[in-house]
C-alpha cells in the first residue's frame, strides 16, 4: 500500500498537472493541423504512404504490425539526396587523389591517378570501372578509422555541389526527410541501405537524416586490429570487401546486419530491385516505392524509363518500371508527387 | 490560439490525471525502494557499476556521455549464460547430425559423422576443431534463414540441459540480466558481441535478454539471395564465413555492425580481450568487467587464473588476469559478488 503522500507535497504536483492538461489540449490540436508530409503534392503516392502507415500501426487493424518489427529501409544515392551527375562518394575520392599522391609521390605519373590529377573532367569521366575501383581503394583505405572519419567529416563540410554551390549534406529530398521522420513517428526504425561506403555515410547520416551509425548498412570493406608504438589499439581500413551492398547484396547486407525482413523499402534504381522484392515477398501488408526522376528543371532527368538514356549511376530501367506495375510497387514522380524538393526551395 | 475545451470533455482528463498523480506517487516510491542489482552482493564489482553508470549518465558529471553514445557490449557464452563443459549451440549442432544423416545417408559412415551418431560423449569430446568445423557447415548452412530459424527455434524450446534439466534459454545469469536491464532503465543500448553464431543467437535474444536481433552481433557467414520455383525470393546460408567475432574480430565486427565504439564491455574469456581493450582505449570514463568461473558449487570453477586446467571453451587465462589488473578492468567473482546465479535459486 502507497505510504500517504504529505499535503504539502500533494500540492505542486496538482498545479504541475493542470499545466500539462493545457499543454496536452494545445499539442493535441497542432497535431492535427500539421501535415507530416507537407512537401508532397496530394496524389496516390502521398496516399500509399499514409494508408500504409496508418494500416501498419493502429491497433485493432487486420494489418497491424507490432512496434519492433516496423522495419523501413531506404535506398540512399537518388532516393534519399541527389546521385546526378555523380555520386558524392566518388567526388570525394577523386578530391583525396592529390593528398595520396602527395604522401606517395610515385603514383603522379601512373594511371589513372594521372588522369584525375589532370582535372580534366570529360577524360575523368569516361575512365572504366576497374580504374575507379583503384581510386576508391587507394582513397578509402589503409588509414585509421578514426583518420577516415576526421578526414570525410572536414569534406562534407567544406566540398559543394558544382550545381546548386551548396555542401553535400543539403542536396537531401525534403519530401523523403518527411516520410523519414513520419514513420519514425509512428514507431518505425528508419535504415539507410546503401551501395555507397558504409563508414562513409555513417559520418553524417546522424546529423543529414537523424539516422545512426549502427542503422547504415551499405558496402563495407573489412578493418584490422592492431596497435600502435605506445600500445594503444586502432582500426585500420583494408582494401577486402565484405559486403557488396547492391542488387543481390541488399537483402543479404539486411540479413546480416538487420536481421528481419524489412515491411517498407524505399529505392530508385535497378541496384534496389531485390531489396524491394524482398520487402513485398513476406505475408502482410508491404510496401515497396520508387523515386522516378523526371523533373529535369528542379533536379534531373534521367534513366531509360523516360526514355532517356542510362546513366554511369543507377538508373530506373524500363523493366524495373514494368516490375514495380507488376508487383504493386509505388512509383514517386519528382515532378508532380513533391511539392518542393529541396529545404532550401523557397516555398 | 487554443480553441476551448467544452466542459464536458474537460472533466474527464481530471479524473484520469488525478488517478496519474495517485500511480506517480506510487511508483517514485517504489522506484527508490528497489536495488536494480539485487542479486549482487555488495563489493566492488557492484559499486563500480553503479558509479559508472551515475557518472556517465549524470547531467553535468565531467564524465556524462550523450545517450546516442552510450553503447554497451557483451559476451555471450560464459559472460551472460552458462558456456560449460560444451557451448549450446555446439549441442544444437550435434543434435541436429542424425536430420542431416537422413537427408544425405552416404554421410552415416564417414567421420565425424559416425563418431556423432555413436553417441560416445567422450569421443565426441575429443573431435578436432577440424571436425567440428565440418559439423557446423554442415548443420547450419545450406538451408533458408527462415528454415533454420524455425529449426533452432524448435530445439531451444525443447532440448535441455543436462546438469539442470531446463532449457538452455533459462541458464542466464540472473545478475547479469540486470546489469542489461540497469543499463538500458540509464539509456544504454545493449549489444550481444559474441563468438557464436549471429543467426543463432538472435532466435532467442529479444526473448531471453530484451536484446532485438539487430543488436546481436556474432560469427557470421554469407547468404545468398536466390527465387523458389514460383519466383518468390529466399535466402540461403552459405557455408562462407564473414565475421569470425573472436578475438580481434570482435572490434572489427563491433565496427562493421555497430559503427561506434563501446563505451562499456564484458566478457569472461581470452576471446573478449581485444573488445575490452578496444573500449578501454578511447578517452572518457570506460568500464570493462569480466567474468571469473570461480564457483564450482553453484555453477563450475574453470581456466587457467585459479590454477586450473584450460578448458576446450573460451577461459580467464592467468595473463588475461595480469591484464586485467594492469589496465582496470574488474573481475567479477560468480562465488563473492553473485547473492543468486539463475532466476530459479531460491532467493
Amino acid at each position: 500500500m502507497p505510504i500517504p503522500t504529505p499535503a504539502s507535497q500533494r500540492r505542486l504536483p496538482w498545479l504541475a498537472l493542470a499545466t500539462l492538461l493545457v499543454l496536452i489540449g494545445t499539442s493535441t490540436r497542432v497535431e492535427a493541423d500539421v501535415d507530416p508530409l507537407a512537401s508532397w503534392n496530394e496524389g496516390p503516392a502521398k496516399r500509399t504512404i499514409v494508408e500504409f502507415v496508418k494500416a501498419t500501426t493502429t491497433q485493432g487493424s487486420p494489418d497491424f504490425v507490432p512496434p519492433a518489427q516496423r522495419i523501413a529501409t531506404f535506398d540512399q544515392d537518388g532516393t534519399l539526396w541527389v546521385e546526378h551527375p555523380m555520386y558524392s562518394q566518388v567526388m570525394y575520392c577523386l578530391d583525396r587523389v592529390p593528398a595520396v599522391v602527395r604522401a606517395k609521390p610515385e603514383l603522379a605519373n601512373v594511371e589513372p591517378f594521372k588522369t584525375v590529377l589532370s582535372g580534366d573532367r570529360e577524360a575523368i569521366a569516361k575512365l572504366p570501372k576497374e580504374d575507379l575501383i583503384q581510386i576508391l581503394a587507394a582513397t578509402l583505405t589503409g588509414m585509421s578509422v578514426d583518420e577516415f572519419g576526421a578526414e570525410a567529416r572536414k569534406w562534407l563540410d567544406t566540398a559543394k555541389d558544382p550545381r546548386w554551390k551548396r555542401p553535400y549534406p543539403e542536396l537531401t529530398y525534403l519530401p523523403m526527410q518527411e516520410v523519414l521522420e513520419y514513420l519514425r513517428q509512428n514507431g518505425y526504425q528508419t535504415y539507410i541501405v546503401t551501395g555507397g561506403g558504409q563508414d562513409f555515410v555513417r559520418v553524417y547520416s546522424e546529423k543529414s537524416y537523424g539516422i545512426p551509425p549502427e542503422q547504415v548498412v551499405g558496402t563495407a570493406g573489412g578493418t584490422k586490429y592492431g596497435y600502435d608504438a605506445n600500445g594503444v589499439p586502432f582500426l585500420t581500413k583494408e582494401p577486402k570487401l565484405l559486403l557488396n551492398d547492391n542488387d543481390a547484396g541488399k537483402p543479404e547486407g539486411i540479413h546480416l546486419m538487420i536481421g528481419r525482413r524489412p515491411i517498407a523499402a524505399f529505392g530508385n534504381s535497378t541496384g534496389d530491385q531485390q531489396m524491394l522484392e524482398y520487402t513485398k515477398a513476406s505475408a502482410g501488408r508491404r510496401l515497396a516505392m520508387l523515386v522516378l526522376h523526371d523533373d529535369a528543371k528542379r533536379e534531373y532527368a534521367y534513366g531509360p524509363a523516360q526514355g532517356l538514356p542510362p546513366t554511369h549511376v543507377g538508373a530506373l530501367t524500363q523493366a524495373l518500371y514494368d516490375q514495380a506495375a507488376k508487383q504493386g510497387w509505388v512509383v514517386i514522380s519528382m515532378k508532380d508527387d513533391w511539392k518542393r524538393i529541396f529545404a532550401f526551395d523557397e516555398e
